[in-house]
């Protein structure tokens, strides 16, 4: 059943690489108005050599028992301008607790539970109504939804943070560092979203007419795959390990399908069936590490402009 | 059920002048290009008052058996750029007759059978692969494609000629003169329409992943609205008389929903599940009109610009 190249060619392939060129001139934009280049420190307090690739900021090697005074002193150090911990280090409770420690005004990758929090709960600026100082989304959700932007399922017809109104789109993946708030972040702009993992399908939307502020969450019991992809005009995977393969005889003719997983979630008769297919997002997420480490400085400078709901600058 | 105004704020209404006047600003370049203003001729030989309405150009009153020498005269003017004939005026066969002695060249509603032909064929110029002369479409078809166009339902991330792929749209009208032409062009670039009259649903399609080059149709037996209004994101109604009232239940949550009937085929509470809602296009028919007589200009002189297929002007 297979096509020839020719066959195949409806479906077109959108590198990582490509989104990120993209978005890189944005970037390179808000860093020009910089007084100077912003800093970033990396703290690498574990020997998994995997973490070291794509990242092009200095390291700072450490064992891990002196990673907490490391970050303290970090936070404190006014030539430090964003703070990234590479994960996991402890593997356990620990971690969570470090993640914790860095000053939110240097936390680079969103995890500090103030803007997890703002996520969750869709509250995108750290000083209400003035609006000057954006609240941080995490790496890889938000790389995601940079992709969704470049790839104009955000409709900017639409106003600012209903843009996804219209959608359904799945998420295999629900975990609590790219699913579950990737999820919450698609619902919150509009999308009816079914976040999937192996416990079943969950339904994260902002109600009827999306007349609700942030989204809510509603079980799906009995639901699988089966029952929400042939609905979805966007899928969007996340499985980690080799043996996961996505059953692309449930996509819609036409689906727009992203992967993030480091595996290859779809074969390659992904083609055949998808308009627009991204098989990985990595140097999406490496400027996104950058844009939010400017958005830090702008945030501390005061220095974002105003925000615009009209303007298609999008989420975070 | 209805909702309040604030409840209501989720649907966007997009009048059809918004659209006129973005499109208006793109004739108007072509436009100025131009050595001399265009000549347009209106014929008006019947005596429905209705049919002046809303166009700005001189016409020429005339009884209806003078009109036939009348056309063929305007088609050896030199001085005579296109020709629009108001219809019905014999309200017979021989009205299609005399839609086919305006020469082609003249014929800015696009209604000489070789447009006709070119629209259902999917062949979008007149002179192959050289590409410097657009086939015309026929005004109010080409409206709705052209307002789909700036509601960014066209994607432009897809190349031209599929930008429409992974839509369901179901138009609710099938006559000769609009609604099987905009289910035609619909389909062909990509869509998955679904053509509805008091008959039944005929399904329109370039087939599995597009692969074919011009759609094709199937007949779903039995199939009503319930079928595919639930499957549609975009749903388009042009049905004539006050009888008719859509049924909105049957619409998708954020369904985009346009009305090119004169008659408001929606009633108010299309607001409360829409996310885009177009009431009349009467305006964005209007610049249409405008459009084609610079492109027919543009095709005698051979001063189109070469195609561009990955640039994103989209159809005729």
């Amino acid at each position: 059943m297979a096509g020839t190249e020719a066959e195949l060619a409806s479906c077109k392939v959108i590198l990582a690489g490509t989104i990120a060129k993209s978005l890189l001139s944005e970037v390179s934009s808000g860093l020009s108005k910089l007084q100077q280049p912003p800093h970033l420190v990396g703290f690498l307090a574990n020997t998994d050599p995997a973490a070291r690739n794509g990242c092009q900021f200095s390291l700072r090697e450490l064992d891990r028992e002196e990673l907490e005074s490391a970050i303290l002193a970090a936070n404190a150090d006014d030539a430090v301008d964003g703070i990234i911990v590479y994960y996991p280090i402890f593997n356990n409770r620990q971690d969570q607790y470090l993640q914790q420690i860095t000053d939110i005004r240097k936390d680079v990758e969103g995890l500090s539970h103030r803007y997890i929090f703002n996520l969750f709960q869709n509250i995108r600026f750290l000083d209400g109504e003035r609006g000057l100082q954006k609240s941080i989304l995490p790496c890889t959700p938000l790389a995601v939804i940079k992709i969704l932007e470049y790839l104009r399922v955000y409709n900017t017809i639409l106003p600012y943070g209903n843009r996804l109104f219209g959608h359904s789109i799945t998420v295999v993946n629900r975990s609590e560092v790219v699913g579950r708030p990737l999820a919450a972040l698609l619902a919150n702009d509009g999308a009816c979203v079914y976040s999937v993992d192996v416990t079943g399908v969950q339904q994260f939307t902002r109600g009827e007419g999306i007349k609700e502020r942030r989204h809510r969450v509603v079980e799906k019991e009995g639901w699988g795959l089966k029952d929400c992809v042939p609905l979805s005009d966007v899928v969007i995977t996340g499985v980690p390990g080799e043996s996961f393969k996505f059953p692309t005889e449930l996509l819609r003719e036409g689906a727009i399908c992203i992967n993030f997983s480091t595996e290859k979630n779809f074969g390659p008769e992904v083609k055949e069936k998808a308009s627009i297919y991204v098989p990985a997002i990595g140097k999406v997420t490496i400027v996104i590490l950058l844009r939010n480490l400017v958005r830090l400085v702008q945030n501390r400078k005061g220095t974002l402009d105003p925000p615009d709901h009209a303007s298609d600058f999008g989420n975070s």
